[in-house]
């Protein structure tokens, strides 16, 4: 890819996708009948060029796009507004694939801790890391905090928010957060453990920032946030933010509007991998196949493909499988995602007696040998 | 609605609606094993309940859940995310409806100016109001700003970037902003007109309020925001600052992963109109039936009726019908929307020759009594 371009992979459901194809390197770009275009630098350098046009199956096809960079300069709702602004409006297009120029990637920082980091903090070098989610909604938030401080002491690296906390006035942020980081903080005293409690900070757009470095005060070790609720750029802006810098675990609420079509929105690998990564998440959390979601293993595995795989600067991040993982799957999910990974189980570690005990059982899947 | 509770509806598709309006019951709020909970208030309190459930068509329901307000708060983000959050990521359920009790709406503050206050601005008191895009992208900012002279002396009520219009290397934002206004200026001298110019502000999610301020001291009259691009509550954020306190345009980028599947996302009213005034737009643009996109006639005529039927203390906002529409339907609009309406038409007006005179026959087009 040269540093002026990157190309862009659509899967076209139609029948003319020569034409589709056309459409969408205008509508993508200057949104105007092409044949009143008179500038010569616009007709020349603005609109996008179709390169490829392969039909892979009857009424399929897949085109590939190339677009200057300098249409999207260095900025990321810019970038997805070029990527699936307007053509996410029509029906039948699907965005699969995505290749940046190694200059285009230069303009973001992306992750900031990422594999290296989160097992630096966590102490674990090779190993799979482990998540748990604070839960129910609605339990008192001292019952909250205490749930923390057992699962910490059974050993987790990360214990997140639920997404479902927020502020409410059963449970505010400020209070969950101050009493589950006391808590985090007792059991690693206790046990000389070193987990890490990431509040959900999604919430008022004009507060988020605030939410973010209110944590970091009151000792959280990351934050989690959701796009899909946010904004990626609003994930990015935090992740950015020097005054920050806690590592970030990405969750996919509401993103499902782009996955769970197969002719439709933007690839699993793309939005839960690539833009995680554009957007600085150090994991990405997502449903892994058989739980409560439908995610295929194929679509699985080009996440955790995407979210460690080379792309430009930005360091590999930890894939996270979720919604709905039980300790008797731990051994499947390590031979499918390998070791580089943070398994996230939430109810089920309530299904099984005392949780520090069930927390070290879960432990114990992943030190011992595969 | 009790001022406790709100009601969802979701359409569901497959063969056991009842399971399945049970996990989302569960699914949007605790995300837990229901069988685990002890808590009397999370069993009672904090769990939403299947309150109606009717098959519509072999293997497709339609599901009502009440939820308790208190789930929400006042907060945007949380409501999507009790809303469709990880429901989203499960195939065929499509949120239908949606009916906040006025205590749940009297926490939005809403659009600023709605219908009235749009029409005070352009002192248009009955007629349809116009709007057309600045393009096309990649055109040197002078000339962007001899178009908006030229767009804004042929009568139009608001000028607005086109979507695509960023911070690029070809076009800076500050320039195009600063030239843009100055046209208008001009043009509303030498016409003695009220025309408003309305610069596309979403970009780096740390940069928008600076440029949503920039774009108000250098005498835009409004501005255009993208809430799939930067996030729902990010517009609701500049809608409620007082300190900028401009007409917001609300842009369909990037929504459409919600809108092109009959099976699943968001409904278009509730994404385009509820929405859109949840998170104080003024006017809501979306693609017309008929043009480049995909919409019907029915689904643009819910969107219209969102947009103005009674919300709570929300004001009623303009839907504006775009995507490529022209002169020649300018008739048919008229009829399909009624007068309370923003009409926007951008690249047909390059189709007739002189760009003012063409303003001015779009403009006939809507004094003329229908």
């Amino acid at each position: 890819m040269s540093a002026e371009h990157f190309e862009v992979r659509y899967r076209l459901q139609g029948d003319d996708p020569v034409a589709m194809a056309r459409t969408i390197a205008v509508e993508q770009t200057i949104e105007f009948p092409q044949d009143l275009v008179t500038d010569a630098f616009v007709r020349d350098q603005v609109i996008a060029r179709v390169v490829g046009l392969e039909a892979i199956q009857p009424d399929v096809s897949v085109a590939t796009l190339r677009y200057r960079s300098h249409v999207v300069g260095r900025d990321l709702p810019q970038l997805l507004n070029v990527l699936f602004g307007n053509t996410s409006l029509l029906p039948g297009v699907r965005v699969e694939g995505l290749e940046l120029s190694d200059a285009m990637l230069a303009g973001f920082r992306g992750p900031r801790f990422g594999v290296v980091g989160l097992r630096s903090l966590a102490a674990a070098p090779s190993r799979p890391l482990l998540c748990t989610a604070v839960k129910p909604m609605g339990l008192p938030v001292p019952d909250l905090a205490e749930l923390v401080y057992r699962y910490a002491m059974g050993g987790m690296d990360w214990i997140k928010d639920d997404h479902g906390l927020a502020d409410q006035p059963f449970g505010r942020f400020e209070d969950r957060v101050v009493a589950c980081c006391a808590a985090v903080r007792r059991a690693n005293r206790d046990s000389d453990g070193r987990c890490r409690y990431a509040p959900n900070i999604s919430g008022p757009a004009d507060r988020i920032v605030q939410r973010a470095r209110f944590a970091k005060e009151h000792g959280a070790g990351g934050l989690l946030v959701a796009p899909g609720l946010m904004g990626f750029d609003t994930m990015r802006a935090i992740a950015d933010d020097d005054g920050i810098a806690l590592p970030i675990l990405m969750h996919p609420a509401l993103l499902g509007g782009f996955l769970t079509s197969p002719n439709s929105g933007i690839a699993h690998h793309l939005l839960l991998g690539v833009f995680a990564r554009l957007a600085g998440a150090d994991a990405t959390i997502f449903p892994h196949s058989g739980g409560r979601f439908s995610f295929t293993p194929q679509q699985c595995g080009s996440i955790g493909a995407a979210a460690r795989e080379p792309l430009g600067n930005l360091v590999p991040i930890l894939p996270s499988p979720a919604g709905g993982m039980s300790l008797d799957r731990v051994g499947e999910l390590r031979a499918f995602y390998g070791e580089d990974v943070l398994f996230l189980i939430g109810g089920d570690l309530h299904r099984h007696g005392d949780i520090t005990a069930t927390c070290r059982r879960f432990r114990a899947l992943v030190t011992q040998p595969v």
